[in-house]
């Protein structure tokens, strides 16, 4: 992570490891449940991305779940949740750890989400959009009954081209207004971030989801985004023409998914401020983190169901996460 | 200006220069047409709180307005706005210089407003909340015919009693949320500031105004705290709950007043932004200053006028402001 000298603009790091995972025998690492751990941190949105992806096709328990704290140093992240701040199934203490050993010498950005290889410890990859691709089609055969497609086939060139837009200007674009060491690359950040919502907006005013009739890959994107943009993005990052909530689609589409169980029941607002506020010392000098927003909104009806759609096609919502992956209801 | 090594709390300097301008002989400094300039800000909510009641007494041919830019530097605020940087009546850069000539040796806060004696070149008084009361009592003989009564002798002690509550809670408390140095100072401050604003809005629910039926020097004082919270406070404060705009009774109130003759057209919302911004680097190292919120709602019917309320009780609005004391349009 780092700002350009002569833009001013923020450059988001190359990812480090980027192995696939395969049910076909195409690489050295193959699909198997229970042989990989999932690490992610609540705060992140390119975890969170893989998170849901993960509860809303069951891969729960084929695919454990490990969470770094909201806050790392300099070092990395590290599991300061986990009783004696290490992680109870990988043994380690920071995350750094996994990347070193898949990694000799590793010095690229030590990111979440990663999955790493329980035996030997190593992470086998943090290319998150490859990943999340893969859980689809890859690991089908231990997909729950009832799964959704989140990467139909006939949709994908719709899904990619999207997201590309979403990637840039949204996902990317809000820490592109918030780590903008200028007036003017803030000003070029914010101006695409505002004008790729408002398409957003337009576009999902008549349609209850991105792409088809169901919800995909496209909708969690967009939609890690959304789920920070009142908590950290808007003042933080000063992404603040609008809260989401005075933006009458995007707010009632964030509120439909944020219900849907897989969504709202992967996020804690509190890690992520405490993650946003409490990490970026160079945004955010004291550490202060703000006690708002008032999250309370999220359960409120949004009247999406109106515009149709399936939102798990042929398939089913999930069950309630497991016990030990539980998030504080929005209060 | 400064932060409690103990607590972390904000503590406001105390205010350097506290002569009083009078019309009974009692002090050296008469009331005179011509004689004083009203040194301001168009960022600062304790010069504008002196601007709004200067303009709806109609002084603004008694006390010429000098207005500092809105960044000023270590030394002092400065006149950066006017060509060649200088006060053109004054012909001053830093106002600082009008303290020294008042104080030898000066090393107090040099703080907006400032009431300066043109000939002399000093200030007179900084202590805005005297000048205020006096600008209503000792400069009566130069009021504009239909000036409103502000400080109503039936009214005074509630609306010293309501003040007191606000400065604390509001006017000040908004900087201690912004200015704590700690997690805990920070969440008093928040805390006060919420508890009095939803006590304010319950009280305006069903009246139109603070006290009785007409503007009064409380609502001048609540106002200007909120005409900056959503441009200032809710981000780079940290006064986040809501913003203004999420408060049904307070914002419809606070649009109500922008809407009357010397609320708004004194308001420049992006001299605001500028100044919290731009000075403040040890609450946002950057100085880049957001583009957002979007202003333009200030505009907006606020539909205040069914609580009936006389604005100006058996007064009249005053009308619109000098030509070289124009502001910008919310757009």
């Amino acid at each position: 992570m780092g700002t350009d000298r002569d833009s001013g603009e923020f450059v988001r790091e190359p990812l480090g490891v980027a192995e696939r995972i395969t049910a076909d025998g195409s690489s050295p690492w193959p699909v198997e449940a229970g042989r990989y751990r999932l690490v992610g941190a609540r705060a992140c949105p390119w975890a969170n991305r893989v998170i849901i992806t993960r509860r809303l096709l069951g891969l729960e328990d084929a695919i454990s779940l490990g969470i770094a704290g909201p806050l790392h140093d300099e070092r990395s992240w590290r599991f300061h949740l986990d009783p004696g701040d290490v992680d109870p199934v990988l043994g380690i203490e920071y995350l750094r750890e996994a990347y070193e050993k898949a990694v000799p010498g590793y010095d690229e950005g030590v990111t979440v989400p990663a999955m790493v290889e329980v035996a030997s410890g190593k992470v086998v990859t943090n290319e998150y959009a490859e990943l999340e691709r893969d859980l689809s089609t890859q690991w089908r055969g231990l997909h729950r009954p009832g799964a959704p497609d989140l990467w139909p086939a006939e949709h994908r060139d719709e899904i990619t081209a999207l997201g590309e837009g979403i990637f840039h200007d949204v996902n990317n674009g809000v820490y592109k207004c918030g780590f903008a060491s200028g007036q003017a690359a803030y000003e070029r950040a914010y101006a695409a971030l505002w004008a790729r919502l408002d398409a957003l907006s337009s576009h999902l005013a008549t349609r209850r989801y991105l792409v088809g009739d169901t919800i995909t890959q496209a909708d969690i994107r967009l939609w890690v985004t959304l789920a920070r943009f009142d908590a950290a993005y808007h003042g933080h990052f000063k992404a603040n023409r609008h809260k989401l909530t005075e933006l009458p689609v995007l707010w009632a589409y964030a509120r439909d998914l944020f219900q849907t169980p897989g969504f709202g029941d992967t996020i804690d607002f509190e890690q992520i401020k405490q993650h946003y506020y409490g990490v970026h010392t160079s945004v955010n000098p004291t550490g202060v983190v703000p006690v708002g927003p008032d999250p309370s909104g999220w359960l409120t009806p949004h009247g999406r169901e109106q515009l149709g759609g399936r939102p798990f096609g042929d398939g089913t919502p999930p069950g309630p996460p497991p016990a030990d992956e539980q998030v504080p209801a929005p209060a």
